[in-house]
């Protein structure tokens, strides 16, 4: 099996920890001088190590082997979220490297903008193609600031963005941190992930009448809240008939009106979305959803809408990159790992578009990222690097 | 049957519009300027119809009836909620004043703060012997300002308090608009209130676990709004059960935290209440109601504990004086009146810890009360004037 350098991986990763260090964390937002400046120390690094490194008119980098013969593409984002964790992003880039400088060939990809400071994961649709010009003009950041200016200030303008390359690659492969506590939980080291979750998302907004507790008799009322929990109860009651195995379902906001106690509530509006890896059930869930909606709104007396408010398509793993990952872990750590789906958005659901993604998971202490204090044992990192390196042979052998 | 000058208490009302008035409404604070320029014009007409008119220290006026013989109380409060309506209170002194007017054996009472400017039912407590000179030293208004302030502005300091002389009554009669809209969607007229309700409320806290909808599975949350929409869904359909026919119980205020909608629910906090006439049926309810608590406490994932924050006894109104107030309402507007039960907090609920108590309702339009487009026919005003007068005479024939 491949022997990686993982006390070198570490060190890079540490090295990054101190450009934008932020108590022990890091700010690092997209285009920012520090974003820039870790940039640039990537580039120098993969050109040292003998790829062909550029910098796109996006602010993609992409470190190219220059051997022939059969490929991967590695690799994450390396912005952060406002003053947040050293790893979410950094880990896949650095892994990505010390891919590189075992040998492997490996293109080192590092795709701009996952955490949407300016817009919606820029960098890698820019490279599959599906960003254009206008989307870029119309850009801005939360102050109002348009993406163009960040690009000039940045030093962009005039570089043209890079494309996929058709044929280049048997796949993509990333790790990153969990972001969640399923494999703490369990004790486990290493997720194996099957596929990014799709994402259904809905506002749903029930009509009544606001009137005083006190004076309202029941045959009365418009009670907007009591309609939404009708529905809120017949959607729990109805989505386990409907859903996967690993179906999630979440209603995350409820807004009362006027939220008084002794108030009738006139107004009631909920949030309410679904996670599932399968189209198909994720139609089957929507349809259950769509049809409670309607018999509330027939039942009772506050008319109930629903309008669709995101929609994000499920993007499974490549089988033949997951068993890999299988196969290296296994070996690796047997018994410390599982499959496991991610519930959160990343590059490799943009790139599956092109090409076969897999994805690898290491755990998150408690659970935590987009905080400063988001961490992972270096035990756990160094067995993420390690597990990646020996899938990818798995997968160029 | 007795006539009452109802052109004179329509000029009475129209007046006392005119001390504080605030668009078509008023704004009179207890104990604030105009507030004690109505209790002084009060009691000038008091006295000028004959009767022993006095002020007591805490903003009470008692107009008494100067003949013996059997009497009755009549009154209602004269200040108003901040820019208020112009009949909440005043409807029930100036129909008083009407009765004493027409030679009717009447007091006139006006109780003090009954819009809990200051407190909670000052006046009446006082006149009943429910409120001690602690409570008064310790009151405060919204702003901080000690109520023996505001008492020492309006000239009171140094004037007993009054109580009501015992065996003096036959009962205690308060006409009042209704501040909800039964009478007006059934197009009917005057209301005879059956008992003014009891109410007991309560704080539902659930505690649960804020976590990205995304990473957790179903398996593994903990949703405090769930546990709190599923409770909720219990008592909507075991209440029906164990409720009297008149009973009303609303969720009114539903706060999740933090109510983003995608971050699982990590707390849940429901201000639930319910009220009837009956204690036994009050009783059956809350013991429902702590049940499902303690049923979604040992079942769901989220510990739910249940807080009592209120607890106002049920005040029956007096038979005779109910069936006065139907034989006068059936001569005066047969099928225009129906019986129905106050869900509001009135003077009168405080007086019937004394005295047989009964209340008349006139219709409010569109329900509105404590804003100062809040309404009522001319027509439905003299007629509940008319009414009153002719059930006291009832009474007290």
């Amino acid at each position: 099996m491949i022997t990686v350098d993982t006390r070198r991986f570490l060190a890079d990763l540490d090295h990054l920890r101190t450009i934008g260090t932020y108590r022990t964390g890091v700010h690092r937002p997209t285009f920012g001088a520090e974003d820039m400046e870790s940039r640039r120390w990537l580039l120098a690094e993969m050109d040292a190590l003998g790829l062909d490194a550029r910098m796109d008119g996006i602010g993609n980098l992409l470190g190219r082997h220059r051997g022939s013969g059969p490929r991967l593409l590695v690799g994450s984002h390396i912005e952060t979220q406002d003053r947040a964790g050293w790893l979410d992003g950094a880990l896949g880039v650095t892994a990505a490297l010390a891919l590189a400088r075992a040998g492997l060939p490996v293109d080192v990809g590092v795709y701009a903008d996952e955490e949407g400071h300016w817009g919606n994961m820029l960098g890698s649709r820019s490279l599959v193609g599906d960003l254009d010009d206008a989307e870029i003009d119309a850009a801005r950041d939360r102050d109002g600031v348009p993406l163009r200016d960040a690009l000039a200030r940045a030093g962009l303008v005039g570089l043209p963005r890079m494309a996929l390359e058709p044929g280049r690659y048997r796949g993509a492969l990333e790790i990153h941190i969990e972001q969640g506590t399923q494999l703490e939980r369990r004790d486990q080291r290493i997720g194996v992930v099957t596929g990014i979750v799709g994402l259904r998302a809905f506002l749903i907004t029930f009509e009544g009448q606001q009137d005083h507790t006190g004076g309202t008799t029941m045959a009365e009322r418009r009670d907007a809240a009591l309609s939404a929990v009708r529905l809120l109860a017949a959607i729990d009651a109805e989505f386990p008939k409907v859903c996967g195995d690993h179906s999630v379902w979440t209603a995350g906001r409820i807004v009362v009106e006027p939220n008084q106690p002794a108030v009738i509530p006139g107004r009631c509006e909920v949030s309410f979305s679904f996670r599932d890896l399968s189209d198909a059930v994720l139609d089957r869930m929507e349809a259950c959803l769509r049809a409670l909606v309607r018999e509330s709104d027939r039942r009772e007396r506050c008319p109930a809408t629903i309008e669709a408010v995101a929609r994000l398509k499920p993007e499974p793993c490549d089988p033949g990159i997951v068993a890999a990952f299988e196969g290296a872990a296994d070996a690796l750590c047997p018994g410390a790992w599982r499959r496991m789906q991610s519930g959160a958005l990343h590059d490799s659901q943009v790139l599956a578009s092109r090409l076969p993604v897999g994805m690898l998971f290491v755990p998150s202490i408690g659970g935590i990222s987009h905080h400063w204090t988001e961490d992972t044992t270096r035990e756990d990192l160094e067995l993420g690097c390690r597990v990646m390196a020996a899938a990818a042979e798995r997968l160029l052998g």
